[in-house]
């Protein structure tokens, strides 16, 4: 029942996002072979038919193998596919967008992997610069109406860390008041355990930092709430 | 340069929907071959690789020849894949939703398409229940916050139709009140070619519609506003 007519080839293309000396970086390699020679590149693999479950297990798979990476947040972005887009032939690229913490990046092994500042670009293979574009596009539109940012933060933080990263994000400062209306945060009188926001993410710890003087507490967020956050 | 291993099939299929009897519907035939030979699907197909500019082609081309209908409005809802979607091997389907104003339905010659309720689906085959219940979350969601609903409209129409278009989509009844607060909707003073609406979408006409006592306005869609409207 297989189509006797040439079928594209389906590539997973991952656009791996984290924040970096306060930019919203892209990770990029050089590519070793044609087509596009030397160009910088998303990370990117064929599926592997008798071995990837899904496209999001190439997608996991193509990331650990050729950045070292495994992010802490993955999604589909969309699907690219047309006849110019690869110069061997008509192709599909699976693009999707993770998000790995700054903090995180130091432990893996980077290899051949470098990040760029996503809002000054160098020219890129194929469509990857609509891709970049268009994940970044998503990631700053999440950004305003959900918990995403939660996913580029360490295990544990304080308050001005989370709007730090926000701020990152957006490319702008943000009021402490207008920042933390906007999350629905409230700290007075918070004990150990409870939520900080009306969405029950941020949940205040026993620990502090910072001097003596005004030593900020540090929250973890609630996964579970995390998750069930609709993000669509 | 092309892989030599064996890649997976690529097909576009399509949620198209509209409103009918007051109801949210899907675009369903039956099978008349294997596999899931008989079982309600989907309207879907092939990538055409020496005749399709891109996936959007595709869908558009599939969505014509095997529907007669050219949706008002078309996007990628997601790309589906893995080993056991389909049993003729490793699949993956570019999924799109469509929407068409039930005034464009009896224009075209439907053929073996029926539209089901998506609130009371029956079986499906492949992986295409889960396609509508995703492309049926996605526009509701967008509803909620997106000019999206207007692509079900007829050319002119009623507030009042309006309102009920949205009504129809999630499948319960809001007050005129909150409809026309939740759109930034004001209607006094309106002079024809003024907008209605916050978002300069809704667009007042010098025609009117009903009895001698009350008639309502018609309005038309800006389209200009419509495409500047960012959906993510």
């Amino acid at each position: 029942m297989k189509q006797s007519y040439t079928t594209p080839d389906v590539s997973v293309d991952i656009v791996l996002l984290t924040l970096d000396e306060g930019l919203l970086k892209v990770a990029l390699h050089q590519r070793d072979r044609a087509p596009a020679k030397h160009s910088l590149a998303l990370p990117g693999g064929y599926v592997h038919v008798g071995e990837d479950a899904s496209l999001e297990a190439t997608a996991k798979r193509v990331l650990l193998e050729k950045t070292g990476f495994a992010p802490r947040y993955l999604e589909q972005l969309r699907t690219f596919g047309g006849p110019a887009r690869d110069p061997r032939g008509w192709s599909v690229a699976v693009s999707h967008v993770a998000l790995i913490p700054h903090a995180e990046l130091s432990a893996a092994g980077a290899g051949v992997f470098q990040f760029y500042d996503v809002d000054d670009l160098p020219e890129l293979a194929f469509d990857h610069a609509e891709q970049v574009e268009e994940a970044v596009q998503r990631v700053r539109n999440k950004a305003s109406y959900s918990t995403l940012p939660c996913w580029l933060l360490p295990e544990s933080f304080t308050l001005t860390q989370l709007q730090t990263i926000y701020e990152q994000i957006f490319g702008e400062a943000v009021s402490r008041g207008t920042f933390r209306s906007r999350l629905g945060i409230k700290v007075a009188e918070l004990q150990p355990g409870d939520a900080a926001d009306e969405a029950d993410i941020l949940i205040a710890t026993d620990e502090f930092q910072g001097g003596n003087q005004r030593p900020a507490r540090l929250f973890k967020v609630n996964r579970l709430s995390l998750f069930k956050r609709a993000f669509w």
